[in-house]
């Protein structure tokens, strides 16, 4: 059994962290990154870096072209619709879902995994998302594992091991792992530095504070 | 309910048929088709002079840039693998079989129904493909058609109502429907008129001949 992986690699805490998690585990990790058009591409940048810093491969699957027509009313792809404000469990963060994001994503990844004769395909999703995610919850995950069974002749894997974690657990894992946190981004407003005010920043400052560390990543653009 | 529907349209016989049949049916139909580098990419003009004759919005999505680095190994966007000829039987057809093909196909095609806020997305897989194709058997469909579900906060039901068809049967449909096959292209190479050999076109002789009838397209480029 090969032990090449894909790792859908987007630039944040969780697939950084994951990241860390497989290279101490042993897998040859491929990494894979996704410019649908997102307001926040500079995460793209952060990916970029983390891979080059821990020495595996980094592919991005463009998509620009399709952002226009694909990813309507989306805050994250749509410049029409502001980025919304406050904690992540508002319904007002509903906005940020690109339309179906995770499975395109999941399918090109699958994709790479064959050309690529990895069997494995895994990506970050995690617990605290469920309430606006509909495609970070366990039943899409297994309805997904299910079909990457049947899609091809080379069956493939998805694993999202960090789906029954909080955000706390897994800077808890990452902080043991010594994932340079400052060389990953958050904020969904991607501006020079984080907002501070985005579900996702202040998540991910609960997170920090919750572990009893600081947050190396305030200043922004650690690595740049 | 909304009757707006998004299909996959190849340019070939099959969505070709199933866009004459909806339209029949009565939905508000947007079709899309995908450049993935295929070397027969010659369908993509079909597709759009086909959707141009009925009257429909056509939408290609442009994953070119993927091609190198995703779709390795397949004789339709790997240049080193040659198309193999003789029947769709034979094992060598795999050749033919674009890494996750359907899964990325259909998983974009459901982010622009989201998009656009249609309901349903069509696809013309058909039991004749089931052999050499794990994309268009019926698990498959059924494990995305469950995935579809839980995607995105706006469901989309996945169709694939020839999925239980024969290659003959779903012809006869067409001529019942007066589908002017002269307008669909078939043949895996791509050149200018089609090869007979490969077996994409044995196939499609082997249909007309099955119903008594003379292809139209058998001197290629009937809208161009």
């Amino acid at each position: 059994m090969s032990d090449k992986c894909v790792l859908i690699l987007s630039g944040g805490m969780d697939s950084g962290t994951l990241l860390f998690d497989l290279l101490e585990q042993g897998y040859d990790v491929l990494t894979l990154s996704f410019n649908y058009g997102q307001r926040h591409n500079k995460e793209l940048s952060y990916a970029k870096a983390l891979a080059e810093f821990v020495g595996v491969s980094h592919q991005v699957a463009d998509l620009q072209s399709l952002t226009a027509e694909f990813f309507k009313g989306s805050s994250q792809t749509d410049a029409s619709v502001e980025v919304p404000e406050g904690h992540y469990a508002e319904e007002n963060m509903k906005l940020t879902v690109v339309p179906n994001r995770n499975m395109i994503m999941l399918s090109l990844a699958i994709a790479y995994a064959i050309s690529n004769k990895a069997s494995k395909v895994f990506y970050g999703a995690h617990a605290g998302d469920h309430a606006i995610y509909p495609d970070c919850r366990k039943v899409f995950v297994e309805a997904m594992q299910k079909a990457a069974q049947l899609c091809d002749w080379n069956p493939v894997d998805i694993e999202a091991p960090y789906l029954d974690m909080t955000k706390v657990e897994i800077l808890h894992r990452g902080l043991d792992l010594k994932v340079p946190y400052g060389m990953t981004w958050t904020c969904y407003k991607g501006g020079e530095k984080p907002c501070g005010k985005c579900g996702s920043c202040q998540e991910r400052a609960e997170a920090f504070a919750k572990n009893d560390t600081v947050d190396p990543g305030l200043e922004g653009a650690a690595h740049v």
